[in-house]
């Protein structure tokens, strides 16, 4: 058991540098810092690979098999760069939303997108709205183009989105970040509460509706798609429910002009060739979809039940993820991640309080919850014995 | 034959737009323009597929059929994000190259790299030094942070270092570009001169030294590595030589604090786990690098033929590509690039006078250099008679 060494690497990372005098004002004055350690990281420190990744809310479900057939195929294609306007995806995605594919953005996913509508509409002074706790990489392309944020508190284990609108209007904010499902609780809002949201952005904010993880939620999340709609920006994702993180595809729905504007700034052949035809193939298997769907929803299920066994509390959940309330703070649940971590089990936990007093676990195979299952209760006794 | 249609695509994606008002000042200044036109693109609008798609300085020789293996193998794993580090593949081009891993920056292509060291460097008001004519990527991104460009002309068919050099310290410049072997011309510069370019840079100054197609060119080209140098940042990618431009994989050699410095605004998890893959496998091939330094040195020993059985001139290249001169300025360059396109053999030419009386064109297969031959005598014919 090293539980310690993973805070050793954040260490290592986030190291004061000796600046560049060539670095701008604004890169010299950004921290070090990377929004998450990647699980290869903390098993290089560990010197063993985890016996269940269940951290980062990939899809161990796996692509369509069809995507990867379709990988496979274009893998001896790579020599080509891949269509910078990623035609042939787009209007698949244009046609799948029945939207005029001018709406349409493609991206390194949505990380990749969020970086670039930030760039677009931030400049140092502009101020940004989100929850505190919401979504790291959100917030550091902010400071990264030298916005300011403006945080907004959860209520209970939701994000708020009357308030988030309420600080929009008060600090004249240019962007307004709302993940529905949430991650990192897993909680969601209902249609016509996001409706509502949307109908009353301010006039010169910007809605970016968070929607990773909509394909796993319940019927009835998602308002339905108004493209025009000036006030909004929705980002989708083939890395979760897809199943496609590593192939790095996402996409925005928004306005014409706007969606038009990515074209200023963006890194026209940045879409891998190989990454295109996955996501392509996988939009095609909406039948690997719903067995994605069912496979998470047991998943949750048991992932709560072994919760409950021990004593945790599972949080509703409408993604990939089950977040487990320890009931006891923020060392507590350092603790018992650290003591799952050590026992091979890769999971991460909120960045901020209250919402720190939990964990949170992806879905995983039913042989990894199992194991899951037999490691929690020492896990937690050891957590105890230390926090 | 539908030449125009090109041209009608290039204005359909510049046409004005109406402006977003949340757009900052500098992004709303920005033209609506695309780098290149990609072939996809130029098919779609002639109804038809390219019958040899040597254009983009793609390896039509393929990657090394042991990357395309790890690609497919890397497939089924693409449920789980790259790792953000890029650890195997950062250690193994250290090793490849004999330095401390700590000097290599992986990320998605040379372009995205370029983007990033752009926006580490450029505000507003920064001066930036290129040769009129040269890589338009590279101007896209200067142009998108704010940066002013000031241009010298090429010596003949070479980029003038000692020029370069003069004008970054006549404007103060912080970034100089440099290309070596240059495109589009494919020229180059001895390893002993450009080592004087960059003991000439001036302070306050960084050379890019983007050596993309160095692996295509005679022993002595590239100056020693000096990784610790403060004075240049060099680049190299898997998009040429190895065959996966689809798979978007390139890296920097630079400084460890500006190499370190990436970390403060890349996108983490921005590299595709599949392209990782392939690199790593490619980089370990290099009997198929050989084999494909071979094939480029066939083929461009056979463009030449024909460019010189038709009265036109071809440079001399240490790329993947010739350049050949048409005599007779842009319209018959163009002229002929149309009419080579319509006979269903994509290529390109230089943007800029006096190199655009020249058109440029990639290695090919035999195959697909027998059609360039058996159509060249009545493209060009055409092409006199319009020009």
């Amino acid at each position: 058991m090293r539980p310690l060494l993973l805070f050793r690497v954040a260490r290592l990372l986030s190291r004061p540098m000796s600046d560049d005098p060539r670095l701008t004002p604004l890169v010299a004055s950004l921290p070090a810092s990377v929004p998450f350690v990647g699980p290869e990281t903390m098993e290089r420190a560990a010197g063993h690979a985890f016996a269940a990744r269940l951290g980062a809310n990939e899809s161990v479900f796996g692509p369509s098999p069809k995507a990867i057939a379709a990988m496979q195929q274009a893998a001896g294609e790579a020599w080509m760069y891949g269509d910078p306007e990623a035609h042939d995806l787009r209007l698949a995605i244009a046609a799948h939303h029945r939207v005029d594919p001018a709406h349409i953005m493609l991206g390194e996913g949505i990380d990749g997108l969020l970086g670039l509508i930030v760039r677009m509409t931030v400049a140092q002074g502009v101020n940004v709205v989100t929850s505190a706790g919401a979504y790291p990489t959100f917030n550091y392309h902010v400071t990264g183009f030298g916005g300011t944020l403006h945080t907004v508190s959860y209520a209970g284990d939701f994000e708020d989105p009357e308030r988030l609108i309420a600080k929009a209007k008060e600090v004249k904010a240019r962007l307004v970040y709302f993940a529905n499902p949430d991650n990192p609780m897993g909680s969601w809002h209902s249609a016509a509460t996001v409706q509502d949201m949307i109908h009353n952005v301010p006039a010169g904010a910007l809605l970016l509706l968070d929607e990773a993880y909509v394909d796993l939620a319940p019927e009835g999340t998602a308002p339905p798609l108004r493209p025009a709609d000036e006030r909004v920006i929705r980002f989708r994702t083939f890395s979760k429910a897809h199943g496609l993180a590593g192939a790095r595809v996402g996409y925005a729905i928004g306005p014409k002009d706007l969606i038009a504007a990515f074209n200023r700034v963006r890194n026209h052949f940045g879409l891998s060739r190989i990454s295109q035809a996955g996501a392509l193939a996988a939009l095609g298997d909406q039948d690997w979809l719903a067995h994605v769907q069912r496979q998470v929803g047991a998943a949750r299920d048991r992932i709560a039940a072994i919760g409950m066994e021990n004593g945790l509390t599972p949080l509703p959940s409408a993604t990939n993820f089950v977040t487990l309330d320890c009931g006891a703070g923020v060392e507590r649940a350092r603790a018992l991640l650290e003591e799952l971590v050590a026992r091979g089990i890769f999971v991460r936990m909120p960045f901020v309080a209250p919402q720190n007093r939990c964990i949170r676990i992806s879905a995983g195979q039913p042989a990894q919850l199992d194991l899951l299952a037999e490691v929690m209760p020492a896990a937690l006794a050891a957590a105890r014995a230390r926090s």
